[in-house]
């Protein structure tokens, strides 16, 4: 790379932070980079930092030494959050949502590239903390989810089919029982996509009972990974507490209430925001 | 949000426009946004464009006079495209992908999003200039590919379903054949997914004799939509050229030769490349 001004050099090293984040870059990567000083370089990182840190962008972690560097953890601060989730929850309730079954129409909701870099960032600002291998989700609604939220946490995602195709070589299928439907219906996971050990992030667009994600969490089991953290972005609080399988998870929006007959719904921002 | 010295203020556009692909900005929303002349507005806009263009992000396209604005459109040139697919190209070689049936197992690399940044990036370049509404894929390994290319186009995804599912409302299904094996196949979209008269781009991973695709145009006409432009990640030239049924589309890779009995293959970059 030619040699740039510091104007030119900030634009530079803005975007360069921007598409590799959850990665250590070195002050010295850096000082090569850009064909200048560490101390130029560090002065230039700290008013990256301070732009990314005033405006919730995410946080830039520097380590000072020989060895130092620098890491962009993308962050939503808890206010834009909570007023996205609150635009979602309005779209939500629009009585054309409202499917048989008591599910919610929202396919074109995760069909948006903006909306899904939000989420994604709110998923990995709820998990940035934890130690993480891999994201997991089932197909088919939970892609777009999973995958905006690996865009952000710099991980690789694995998909569990609800068949088995010849695509993918050999597989391991569980049965699982649907939670609120009390249906048998089966999984399965390619051999190769997992490695042993994994720790693993389950995101999902929907949750009632929870019987997809403990089926995910079985299969999970047959691989000896476990689980680090589970990821929905819409709960349904319809069943009782009492019947959820599964207590320790991350919500973005929470559906409380369904009326078939008037096709009224509530819904209201998940315990993503206490 | 707080007036910004010219430093700061670089970042923060830099960010703003990288966010915000194929979409034009007002000078006049610049200026509000970090309270300054128009003038110091431009002026950053012109190092941003100087930067982007010369490090190949894309293209910062600026209007100019009352009216005028800013966009984005972010590009890859063709040598690092070029090194991106060599390597790709590398790694499908491995003698361990071929699976029976003459397919690839690529999922794990369909898995980082690294990779499907670069490739989203490079069918945006390829479709930049087309008049595109809405990009479609068929479950399940051509999602990642399209919602990485909508990340960059700016444009809603749907998703093809090869079953009918209860979440989705009324649907349309068609069959088809695929065109290697001759079987007839169902897929299914919702009627709400896709507005009459849109302009699609269709994206997949795989293209074999092309009949996954030839579906999806098929249910295009059912919904009065046209397609606008077809991109494969991998196309295989096993076929013979007389059998494709499609003849317009962009591939990225181009298997050129399965050998099922020593597992050897060959890859080359695809037509993207000419």
């Amino acid at each position: 790379m030619k040699k740039l001004k510091r104007s030119a050099r900030l634009v530079e090293m803005t975007q360069y932070l921007l598409t590799r984040p959850h990665t250590l870059i070195s002050l010295t990567a850096f000082a090569d980079r850009y064909q200048s000083a560490k101390s130029s370089i560090s002065e230039d990182l700290a008013i990256i930092k301070e732009v990314f840190e005033d405006e919730g962008l995410g946080e830039l972690q520097t380590h000072a030494g020989a060895a130092g560097g620098v890491k962009y953890t993308p962050k939503m601060n808890r206010d834009q959050a909570l007023s996205i989730i609150q635009d979602v929850c309005r779209q939500l309730e629009q009585p054309e949502r409202v499917l048989p079954g008591g599910y919610l129409y929202m396919t074109d909701m995760l069909g948006q590239p903006g909306l899904l870099a939000d989420v994604g960032r709110m998923f990995a600002t709820a998990f940035a903390s934890s130690d993480i291998d891999v994201i997991m989700t089932v197909e088919t609604k939970g892609i777009p989810l999973a995958y905006a939220t690996a865009a952000c946490m710099n991980l690789p995602v694995v998909i569990v089919r609800r068949d088995n195709k010849v695509t993918e070589g050999s597989a391991v299928s569980i049965n699982y029982v649907s939670g609120s439907n009390k249906r048998i219906q089966t999984m399965s996971l390619a051999r190769r996509a997992l490695r042993e050990q994994s720790r693993v992030l389950i995101i999902d667009d929907f949750m009632k009972a929870g019987g997809t994600i403990q089926g995910m969490m079985d299969l999970l089991y047959e691989f000896n990974a476990t689980v680090a953290g589970v990821g929905v972005f819409v709960e349904s609080a319809e069943v009782g507490t009492e019947e959820r399988l599964l207590e320790d998870y991350v919500s973005l929006a929470n559906l409380t209430e369904v009326d078939m007959k008037t096709k009224q719904t509530a819904i209201r921002p998940g315990n993503f925001f206490g």
